[in-house]
């Protein structure tokens, strides 16, 4: 039986925006098993559209808080690689995370107290050659080995002082209580989740939703309990309003997109 | 080494309508290895089609066969999720399932003996809040893991008579001998199995299938003992009897579809 | 903590052709771990089109270099399952290989000093019966669990001469110094792989690369230095030239194909 105790319980994630029909995702786990062979892998998500850092940092957030503590979470949708863009590892809270410094960890550092960042520099922990174009196995994969091993974050390179955050929409309050927020993540069900979360978690019977396409969208419990075909809303598992129609695909039917705009308001 | 009689060498596998673009099947697994991180996980299919409870039902149906003994089975195909709908543990022969009570048992529970059904209520086991969308996060998942532990069925609710189990299309045999059957799955091949056995199982040469497409399919030994491009029958691993065109995509040539009849008739 | 030096620290790696909207895989996965419930498997890519021998070969051999020694890497791209093609182990240099003899490991054998070949025969390993559609579950996965533990190759049937080996193109040098080559491989970003090396790896700026779509290519050093929406090319992460567009899909925009030419000439 494990030792529940040591490093080597701890969990590495991996988010790319890979896909499956390629070995890459194999062959970092190829790299990470060579050096920590008793290491448990997650895949989180490898179909984060090539190069969709907000969605991958989206992906990686929703996730986060349902991790043990101490699991190295490495993201990889790095359009940069190979540029002079930074590798870098950041603790946070109960989380580690690696991945270059390209604004990919703006969702889950915000509002958040960053313990440390650091610079991944040190060639000791490195595939060689240096690919120009594949870090999530000449540098990620090993350098996240390493440190479940229990390697010291600052071994790795030296501190910094803060990584790339990316502006995001926020909602807008205005006086008369109408609160504007935005589409930010459409899930494989065809539900679009918004950036809103209900002012009084309980009261959904005193607001509606509305945006450019219908002037009422109910607010429901759940899935199952809105209108057939009806464009629907009910606060999702992250807490935040979704966008949906029961037994249909809510993005599909009605063309929405991330980044479109979404208003709360309270009912008369 | 393992000590292979303990609890932690069981198994916890996952069949969702989840897809692979989205955190969920990896955000479960987050929480399964939070509580059992020993605990072996295998994804069993997560591209079940949203809502498919038949097709999910008969994904783990044919897999239970080929898992050790005590496997634990989570289905989470869910349509129903957060409404009255409930959570149930069976044990049935050598394996665990966990699921909605919404008829995707039917396929592995038919015909068996079923050991215990155990409706989910003891919120000591859950995630807290428990979301109203997201049970494979907040109940499933956390029972798989204290079950994995070794924990009792009846500890995480109490006992109820049946599950809810489906009607489904079986062959129908008639005085000529013809036996008319279904097709129930298509393959990533484009193969389709049908839900029938041949009444001899070394007699190939003595039936001939037919449907509303051809008049005479072939039945033969193996895949690459057909004619390129003529629609062609075998006896599949399952054991059931499966169109399939050589090299090709039947189900997309001859336009199949699941629910459609076939009959299997004696040559003269 | 595990043991290192022990049997149970081996990788199985799976390569298949059976996607991933079927049980196939986690099937195999079942049929493993109920043999050697320590083992580590790892999905190296399951989307390979139906049949593509030369694809799921050309995945095996990128990945190989990068998984530590003794890991059994299984194939399974099987058109001919059932007939009488056979089915070998292939010892060679760190790595065991399990897979029908049908040219699928042809990458990652060429040009290697071959250890030893056995054709697998020894019925006491398979499961029962042997189905002749799914020889992934039934021959290839309960060999490579047992193989895992530690058997000798030799266990699982006959020592044979050579396992079938298909002719690749190779690049033609002609004697102006122009190389001509094939493109061989495209992955999820659109890039597509060729099988030509620069003559002296650092001397990219003495070289320009010309297909039948444009007369010259720029060689860049990384994705992100070339100009956006222009076909550029680089030397890849496995040391090989490989055409692309940044930001874009090259295979979708250029209509590129594996099989096609592509020439690359000394610049004067």
């Amino acid at each position: 039986m494990k030792n529940l105790g040591s490093m080597d319980n701890r969990i590495i994630t991996l988010t790319t925006d890979f896909g499956v029909s390629d070995p890459f995702v194999g062959i970092m786990k190829g790299v990470i098993l060579g050096i920590n062979p008793g290491i448990t892998i997650v895949d989180l998500c490898h179909e984060v559209e090539p190069g969709n850092i907000v969605r991958a940092s989206y992906v990686i957030s929703s996730a986060i808080g349902f991790f043990p503590p101490n699991t190295i979470h490495v993201i990889v949708v790095d359009p940069g690689v190979g540029s002079n863009r930074k590798n870098i590892l950041v603790k946070c809270g109960n989380s580690f995370f690696l991945s270059p410094d390209n604004g990919v960890l703006t969702f889950p550092l915000k509002n958040e107290k960053i313990d440390c960042v650091v610079e991944i520099l040190n060639h000791e922990y490195f595939l060689k050659p240096v690919s120009a174009t594949f870090h999530g196995r000449d540098i990620f994969s090993p350098v996240a080995a390493h440190l479940s091993l229990g390697k010291e974050p600052i071994s790795f390179g030296k501190e910094m002082d803060f990584p790339v955050l990316l502006e995001l929409p926020e909602p807008e309050v205005e006086k008369n209580g109408k609160i504007t927020g935005t589409m930010v993540y459409r899930d494989r069900f065809g539900n679009m989740e918004t950036n809103l979360v209900l002012p009084q978690a309980k009261e959904i019977s005193r607001w509606k939703l509305c945006d450019d396409i219908t002037e009422n969208i109910p607010l429901c419990a759940y899935y199952a309990s809105a209108k057939e075909g009806e464009l629907s809303a009910l606060v999702n598992s992250s807490g935040y309003i979704e966008l949906f129609v029961k037994n249909g695909n809510a993005v599909e039917k009605f063309g929405m997109k991330e980044g479109r705009r979404v208003v709360l308001k309270k009912r008369n």
